[in-house]
């Protein structure tokens, strides 16, 4: 090992009696130091690119011959990103989205993946999933279906669709639909079903069949008609004014349902449903504070795909997880996928789990961290911070500022009170996160890794830093036509 | 003037080519300092008793002859504090809560105070109620009821309850129910009318009158009916959840407000009454941010009240204002109001207002500041320091440590996120006043002060010193038994 320390300011003699410290970059060595009561000082250096001579190279033949171009490209998604005004239209059944996916197609959070290669609880959503539509009577009949390959899988993602966990998106189910009335996008995402066991986790039983039942035969003609009965809601204004009230938008959506259900309630009280019906809606919709999430998740797929295949932009346009593969879409790249494996989020575990009970990172709802929000705004969420174990209400102001070294800018709209109301960093551009080795950060439910079981707990994940090597390099392969 | 710095370190020199100095107590020499580019630290240090020997003796005295019997009442006292469980039973009539109230009497906000006393927006309030009564057709009857000598006025707080502002409750009024579920008091507040123009900023039009009408007639009965539908709400749940959600319960509701909107939502699309009522109660429910804020006093005045008369206690128990004159009451000293000239908000006014407008300091309101939250919880509040002018984050977090020097102990129930979850400051301890010279702190709407305009601004405003150096007297000489 070589010597890491340098001696913090300049001396007679070589080693003075209490050696002081500056340490530069991996933080284990000021954290034995300090342990040792040295006086350290540890300053977060990094080598460029991680000290990966071929990406370094990378990134400077890009900066001279495409740095201004790219630059100008990012600037045009980000203004883009920050004018998009995702509303909340209305709720229509995928059969009526999609007419031409029938029955046996499902769509699922992530990149594509086949049967073989998915975890327990995607393949647990599946069995849940066939049973719901009645394509299957039981666990068997649906596992017999599978295999003879009548069941086609699709991501959400390639049907203007997100998914939180598992995001099985069937035939049947109502979806949130969500516009951006300034590019004209439309957004789609199902009903977060609330807590227990619930399908987005893996769990399929008949408790979780008459659920998914209720939510479309019950809530969606309810909803329809209590969305139908006024202006469509301004999702930007209300995660805006969630932000300020402690909501990050992913991991706690206290603020914004609480919100929603507040704009909804003069509408709710005048709905002309059956009586019975609307105070069923009522109590669901307040007895769930994760109830805005999938709204987020669909105004923030409906904004990022307003920058999607801008020529030279270098801007995440998607991350997302099927529980195997954790994948990006950047801009200037169009729909390719670029995959990495999806890692093991930390975090804190329900009473009896562990980390050995843990699936892999999943689900569509990174897309909230591609908007700027989630993890990104871990310093607007104190509450957050401690939920997932991260540690304390500074480091939450830390996590956001690092997330801001790999952004393109802040939101001018979503708000940070605690740190001098400074924007959401948002906007993740590959070249920064390659240069700075700094992944970006992500906070994620925890399900466990066997079908049927459901949420264990709550972390974060960091993204997997090859899919943003790979990204650029298909980048440069691209744009200035060299095969790496 | 003598000579205000020290240099901060030893020196052989008697002046260092850059001086540097620490500050001690009155910050203009360190701002002065720092203006002409020399390295200043401010120390926050005031002379005991801000220097009056007469003061720092009576403390003196009471600590040697009485200082254990003090901390453990005043332990005694903050504990029930803390225990205090104030719940939202109903609403009701002042003519059924207080039958031997006649119509004339008029209840008012702050201390004791004649028609002649007055200042002008109270006056506006009380000529509003008498129309409001139907004691008068218009203001000159009004006016001429009031010369007649037949309209008597008493302090909300000598029956249990309290009034933003004006705080006028008159016989017709429906008033929230609060109960401390764990000591049984009881307390009593009005429902907020809105913004605009509204008794509660001395405006007292037609306007007004009809609203004050409406809530009378039609929210009122709707709003029993939905209360006694379900269990009472628990008002210190709702606001832990708010205060972590930016409020700080006195400028700041929108959290409250919208969590009471969420937890009423069953009951309201279930209410049996009729469904033309229940929807004008809900928009008026949605459409007012401040709805929540008179549930906080009322919860306020039942937990305080929990803490009055507790013998050798020198917690405050209640601060209030009229417009003219601040009071407040000490816990080991009865009922005794100790009085002071109400003084000058300082803060943000509406377009084509300024402080020339404004009235002094005004309402009941600062019951919240006792309880712990509203200026005291500043650092929960970002959106707050802006709104009321007081500068930035940090400021917010400056106000409630310093809070937190004339406070009792900090609340395990009401904590705030921005502040690693540390609890609100709370039980004001005037010995801790006097001694630090540190002046409670209060968040406050602003009215103009002649009658019939409303609401020109928001701010905060310091109780005076006065009231706290007279209580510390009459403390002095009721346990001492030593005149002053």
């Amino acid at each position: 090992m070589s010597e890491p320390a340098a001696t913090a300011r300049q001396s007679a003699e070589p080693f003075p009696a209490t050696p002081r410290v500056v340490s530069l970059g991996v933080g284990l060595f000021a954290e034995q130091l300090a342990a040792q009561g040295v006086p350290v000082i540890q300053v977060d250096w990094r080598p460029p690119a991680g000290g990966d001579p071929h990406l370094a190279t990378l990134l400077d033949r890009l900066d001279a011959r495409l740095g201004d171009r790219i630059d100008a490209a990012n600037a045009r998604a980000l203004e883009r990103l920050f004018a998009a005004q995702p509303r909340l239209v209305g709720i229509k059944y995928r059969h009526k989205v999609w007419p031409d996916l029938d029955r046996h197609v499902l769509l699922h959070a992530g990149p594509p993946i086949t049967w073989e290669r998915m975890c327990g609880p995607l393949r647990g959503a599946v069995v849940g999933a066939l049973r719901y539509e009645g394509l299957a009577a039981d666990e068997a009949a649906a596992l017999a279906l599978v295999e003879s390959g009548r069941v086609r899988f699709a991501p959400n993602h390639d049907f203007a669709t997100v998914g939180p966990m598992t995001g099985i998106t069937s035939y049947s189910m109502p979806l949130f639909e969500v516009v951006d009335a300034a590019h004209g996008t439309r957004a789609y995402c199902a009903v977060n079903e609330g807590l227990g066991k619930v399908m987005r986790f893996g769990a399929n039983d008949d408790s979780v069949i008459a659920r998914l039942r209720w939510l479309e035969q019950v809530l969606a003609p309810t909803l329809r008609a209590v969305l139908a009965a006024g202006p469509p809601l301004d999702l930007r204004v209300l995660m805006a004014q969630a932000l300020a009230m402690g909501d990050e938008m992913h991991q706690r959506n206290v603020a914004a349902t609480s919100l929603l259900a507040r704009a909804l309630l003069p509408r709710l009280v005048r709905a002309a449903e059956p009586a019975g019906r609307v105070a069923e809606v009522a109590d669901f919709l307040v007895s769930n504070d994760q109830f805005f999430l999938n709204l987020a998740m669909a105004a923030g797929k409906a904004s990022l795909d307003a920058i999607r295949d801008i020529e030279c932009c270098t801007l995440v346009a998607a991350m997302c997880r099927n529980g195997t593969d954790f994948a990006i879409r950047v801009s200037g790249l169009g729909d390719t996928w670029f995959t990495a494996p999806a890692e093991q989020p930390r975090g804190l575990y329900f009473a009896g789990y562990s980390e050995a009970d843990a699936n892999p990172d999943m689900g569509d709802s990174a897309i909230v961290e591609c908007l700027g929000v989630g993890g990104f705004c871990m310093a607007a969420a104190p509450a957050v911070v401690r939920f997932v174990g991260a540690g304390s209400v500074e480091r939450g102001a830390a996590i956001t500022e690092e997330m801001a070294e790999i952004t393109a800018g802040r939101s001018p709209h979503l708000l940070i009170p605690a740190l001098g109301f400074a924007g959401a960093p948002s906007g993740i551009d590959v070249r920064k996160v390659v240069a700075t080795g700094i992944r970006p950060l992500i906070n994620t439910g925890i399900a466990h890794r066997q079908a049927g079981v459901g949420q264990v707990g709550a972390g974060v994940v960091r993204a997997p830093a090859d899919c943003f090597r790979a990204a650029l390099e298909a980048f440069v392969g691209r744009y200035l036509g060299e095969q790496e």
